[in-house]
């Protein structure tokens, strides 16, 4: 039986590897974390039995463990208890779905105790990706992506040898608002910007498809995973999410992987790594499809991908600051703080206000982004 | 240095195969064979300086020797001289592009020597399919496939398990007919059918298109190429072949091959797998490209491909009829002696005028392919 800790059981991604792990039934839940959602938490836990579950608030641990108290669980709270359920011993696979940079310290944790990543956390790639490659390649660790596109272009790689990408053809939607200019998106309400075509997923990542910013930071992950430039990773336009993501080889072969838009795929293929088995679900039918349109990315009304090749090819903290100030500007724009074209126009701010630290520590990291947030702060 | 052997040299895809070997510089050609064209024969026999050259005809044999007799290369012909080309001792590869059922033996006999395939003959796992892979397992030699679509089938399954595909999903181009009623069929003559929307090949296979029997014979090569049930292969018409082919996995992701329709491409990953090399020519270009379409394949006005199911299915010396059929009708059919939609008409015939034997030998094999030409040639 496969052991694995879940760090973010609560979110869209940690539900769904539960429902996963459910319908497999070969696999052992040794840790739980989540935030909050303790009510969820709970049902979880009884359902599942890990050993440990981390609650990331204090008094929230306390009040799981007072309702738990039936079950042999511990409860753990906190970064330190983060940290405990990313190490449990004997998980072998850790699915790091927490969002934000918090992901960091534990994913680091996890690796040092020799497990495998099933990276949910895009910050953990986009801010410490000099970090965290080294580290897999030194402790022998695998990486396997639960995001649809990174899981697809790791599955073009299936068999592979990385050497031979030419480019990764990272496919976007295009979000909600493609096609619209930036006088047409001045109006753009919370309501509007929630609302992705095809995938349905949290708020935050819901608003970063809307602005292109979460293309961004994937193609930064895809940089760090599949070790090519930034210039070797093409966003692709392709509006019905059937193509998640390709790989064109230096034979100009392009290999591509489709699919309906369901999670539970990227997620399986990560657990169960290199098989494939059966998983219930909607199949993707050519006859309704019709077609598969392919377009440009607009990076004139959508600045927010192209700030992302800008803090990418700089690197050093520059992708920290980025995300830190697109974390602190969504969060405003979903409390009707500022307008939707803001967003960007932090984050641009932010960058541009910030002084680059080349091969940053986790330490300098997480000081650029508490500086990215203040400079918000004292400007916004 | 890798060594080869390429059995129908002079022919669309031995050319190809010879400008990749020369494009590489890594390749040695140990044996040509090729059915008359001497003078290119003669042309390639110079500048690769093989071991030993077949020509079919033992007349154009003496010729070339004559020609060639500065050079240390012997000089063959017939099945025999073919099947000494095909197990030139010193060549790891031999490439199968001639075109009929004279490849099957000179095909058994390399494998037999315990020689990789690079197959380009149809013809051999249409008809003995049940002998050759069982054949391929007992001497452990690879058949790599150097169509288009079963390389695109081949790519697709790299690093994965066979048993996982949920089925196939041969892409097809439509021919240069797609769309049109049997009764606008009616007038099509020579020139009109010769004229393929995507891909320069031989005159035979370019009816063959045309007319979906090609897509027919594919469908029975990938049966037997990758161990599934005609019922699992599925045809998908793709009008820009763009699209090679897909594999759609159990746990419903489909990967695909995209490329631009360059038969160097299968050429060069058969004759390096699992190596992937540059390969100069045209990429894909998502942008110029705009989209792909995708349609149901029209059985009802193009027949060949249900009567390819129909024999696939029943097995046999069925699918030799056909094919034996289908060879005789367009010969008939290109020298003006039938109307277009009797090329079919005739396969359907055959078929029905045959009782199929179970389990042929190749021997069988050759007596019903003689069969159905002498039922055509007593009927039309």
């Amino acid at each position: 039986m496969k052991k694995i800790a879940i760090l973010g059981s609560t979110g869209s991604i940690g539900t769904q590897t539960l429902e996963v792990v459910e319908t497999q039934g070969d696999i052992v839940v040794t840790a739980l974390a989540a935030g909050s959602n303790i009510k969820l938490l709970e049902e979880q836990t009884r359902k599942f039995l890990p050993k440990l579950v981390c609650v990331w608030e204090e008094e929230k641990a306390r009040e799981l463990a007072v309702s738990i108290k039936d079950l042999p669980v511990r409860v753990v709270f906190g970064m330190e208890g983060l940290i405990e359920a990313a190490t449990e011993p004997s998980a072998e696979i850790v699915v790091t779905a927490v969002v934000g940079m918090i992901g960091i310290r534990p994913t680091i944790a996890a690796m040092e105790a020799g497990k495998d990543i099933a990276l949910a956390n895009k910050e953990t790639l986009v801010t410490a990706g000099h970090i965290i490659m080294p580290l897999a390649k030194k402790r022998g660790v695998n990486i396997f992506p639960v995001d649809s596109e990174h899981s697809a272009i790791f599955q073009c790689l299936n068999g592979e040898n990385k050497k031979t990408i030419h480019k990764v053809l990272l496919t976007a939607s295009g979000g909600p608002f493609r096609g619209k200019t930036r006088e047409e998106l001045k109006a753009v309400q919370v309501e509007d910007a929630l609302k992705h075509p095809n995938w349905s997923m949290g708020r935050k990542i819901t608003i970063d498809s809307s602005t292109m910013v979460n293309k961004g930071l994937e193609v930064m992950e895809a940089k760090w995973l599949f070790d090519v430039d930034m210039d070797q990773v093409e966003v692709v336009v392709q509006p019905k999410s059937i193509i998640h993501s390709m790989v064109e080889f230096k034979d100009g072969a392009v290999m591509a992987q489709l699919g309906t838009p369901d999670m539970k795929l990227p997620i399986q293929y990560a657990l169960y790594y290199p098989e494939r088995r059966f998983l219930p679900g909607e199949r993707l039918d050519f006859w309704s499809l019709k077609e598969i349109a392919f377009e440009k990315p607009d990076m004139v009304n959508f600045p927010g991908l192209s700030l992302a090749y800008q803090a990418g090819k700089r690197g050093g903290t520059l992708p920290t600051v980025f995300n830190a100030a697109n974390e602190r500007a969504v969060e405003k724009f979903l409390s009707r703080e500022i307008s939707y074209l803001s967003i960007t126009d932090i984050i641009e701010g932010a960058m541009s206000g910030h002084t680059v630290k080349e091969n940053p520590s986790v330490e300098e990291i997480l000081e650029a982004e508490n500086a990215a947030y203040e400079y918000i702060e004292s400007r916004w």
